[in-house]
């Protein structure tokens, strides 16, 4: 099939295009370097080092000899999202070029603005390509679920059935996001519905958990193929965040009490299940969401995974507990499904632990690279809307406990 | 109170800033002209001409003998909204600022997209200019009985109980908005209940039902004091464009049977809500819902309600069904919860029969220029995302019969 990825020098984009291709698919990719930005705005950099596309471009050929077809350029620029569909015809686009991340949203207004404005017309500028040029694309989008919040009951996929005043009807399931972004990407969800249901296009809207991992196989020991690994406060999510701080022996830092659940899924495993989405699009007009995790953890639980890890390489790390700069339940009932994509063949099969080695061994030839900017790793970007650096839970209790005496 | 009115050239803006001031508060507005621009675009214009704004504020200062501080510019520009707040320090403001169109809104991806980011923008520079200038301001926000959709239970004000899979939660009720306008709605309804979670701000939002009248008593004979009334396909909404269409002995089109259910409420009342809102101000950190409409009724039922009364002033007018332009259940269960509002005083005093008797009064004198934009009156933007003119149903059965003898 021929794939279109928008976001292809991302995290998942440049993986993905490389999984696809060598799977048997034929890629084209859109970017403009945005997540490159971001993540220098944040003061920090790719713990692992990325090549410029053009190295990327060179070293893709040389590895898979497979031409991989990439347009520079802003997804917020229709006429570029135009040629792009008519040029390369895609049979599936994926969506992977949101602005991704929940305290860079929560920076100020300029920040909350720009993530939903920049997430909301790439979204439509798929939508209106595939309407306007190619009505049979499929379209594969990226949301989170995060956007579910964290309610007291289970999580389907999507939709539920519901009894009220003695009716029923089978509604959207309640979105409850935490943050301007998360907000960005149930806006995109709903926009998507919409258009599935009078445009009649064809989508996948996939609940990814929080990914982790360094690597995929196919990526090998060419630097130029690696993909981007973020540790920041902005753009570093929690296992990857876990792992950088691990090997500059620096603590591990769950914020809150970290009793949080998340749902969690391997970088190699979300590849397998963005495949099977490709490869078993939606009807026309049918809107289908996927709930994409391999499990859940809590937070704490994750932190201690990677403690233990990384003993086990003779790292030793504490973990330390950080004032919660996000409004979230900390204490929560969650049990999302997540049956659709093993219904099409996707069984986990990547342990946590043998991944979190992996990454280990992938980041302490960088540790120099995390040293330098490791001050992004703590956040400051609060939720109330101002910024100011979390401490230590631990620090905080025992000054109080100071301050009393 | 100190009542901020954003978006105060149009409709219902001009209006309640009368009625507010009559009724003892202090207005300021901020408006672009957009919606003048928006109703040329549709080429047409407000069925009751409307004065340029520096001749509405000589005629407001002749009958009010108050100040309204009026400023020019677009709510997307938040130096200006700062401006506004830091100099007129609001107790209240009103967003009435938003692009109020479905079909305006469906028309191509570049309207989708304006709609939308205008909607999004202006909605987040309210919300920050609280959160940054004055966190005590109460925001009022005007959403849409639309942003639910047709649902087969009940709709209540916002929020409902939910029992799944044996576990219970209280959740945002779904929203199935049925037009890229209704969806900015919604991402607005959902931007504000979390922006009061995190940032603390106080909020009502109005999820108002179709809104039809020509005026109120305040605004007596002086032409400056009117306000618009639309009629074009886009701006025009349901018991308005009827009116316009009975004053010209144009048949009135129902979209589709004309079965569809909704709620409608008389502009002053809608006026008596609003200033119900603002003088009961949602506490901090609330988010609230208000249904506020006054009665259901079908759209075919208004028609014939509209027919009848301008029978009584000499137009003979057929009630004539059209293709339905829109994608929408005609048939359906309805019954939207409303009573926060009769909790807090407001009773339903106007029938649409006296209602719509003062309308045509109204509109007679502006026979000429109703016939002059008739051809606006009629849809051609479909929801399938193209234009073509909507035929009488008749006519188009009539010619299948005859295509099938």
């Amino acid at each position: 099939m021929r794939v279109l990825i928008a976001g292809i020098d991302g995290y998942l984009g440049w993986t993905l295009a490389q999984y696809l291709v060598d799977t048997g698919h034929e890629v084209a990719g859109i970017d403009n370097y945005s997540r490159r930005s971001w993540v220098a705005e944040m003061d920090s950099w790719s713990a692992i080092p990325i090549a410029p596309m053009s190295e990327r471009l060179q070293g893709f050929h040389e590895r898979y000899r497979e031409k991989l077809t990439f347009y520079e350029g802003d997804l917020q620029d229709y006429s570029l999202v135009e040629k792009v569909f008519n040029e390369f015809e895609p049979n599936a686009v994926v969506h992977l070029g949101e602005c991704p991340s929940a305290p860079y949203s929560m920076i100020d207004r300029d920040h909350a603005v720009y993530v939903q404005t920049n997430n909301i017309n790439s979204t439509f500028n798929l939508i209106f390509a595939i309407k306007d040029h190619s009505p049979e694309t499929h379209l594969v989008k990226l949301g989170t679920m995060g956007e579910y919040g964290t309610p007291n009951t289970d999580i389907p996929e999507g939709f539920f059935d519901v009894e009220y005043r003695g009716r029923r009807d089978r509604f959207p399931y309640p979105r409850q996001a935490p943050s301007w972004y998360h907000w960005s990407k149930v806006h995109g969800s709903n926009n998507i519905m919409f258009a599935c249901k009078t445009l009649g296009i064809s989508a996948t809207d996939i609940m990814q958990g929080v990914v982790f991992g360094t690597q995929i196989e196919q990526m090998g020991d060419d630097p130029r193929l690696s993909t981007r690994l973020d540790f920041d406060q902005a753009f570093g999510t929690a296992i990857n965040r876990f792992a950088c701080q691990a090997v500059i022996e620096h603590p591990l830092t769950p914020y809150g009490k970290g009793s949080q659940q998340r749902g969690f899924i391997p970088l190699r495993e979300s590849m397998k299940c963005l495949k099977l989405a490709i490869e078993n699009p939606a009807a026309m007009g049918e809107y289908r969401v996927f709930n994409q995790f391999a499990e859940v953890h809590s937070i704490d639980g994750l932190a201690r995974t990677v403690q233990h890890v990384a003993s086990g390489l003779g790292l030793d790390v504490e973990v330390k507990n950080l004032e919660n700069p996000r409004m979230e339940l900390e204490e929560h009932y969650y049990n999302p499904d997540h049956s659709k994509l093993r219904e099409l063949g996707y069984t986990p099969t990547q342990s946590v632990e043998d991944e979190v080695r992996i990454m280990l061994s992938d980041l302490i030839p960088q540790r120099d690279r995390i040293e330098e900017k490791k001050r992004s790793l703590l956040p400051d970007v609060q939720w109330g809307g101002y910024r100011r650096r979390s401490g230590y839970l631990s620090d905080i209790e025992a000054q109080a406990a100071g301050g009393q005496s």
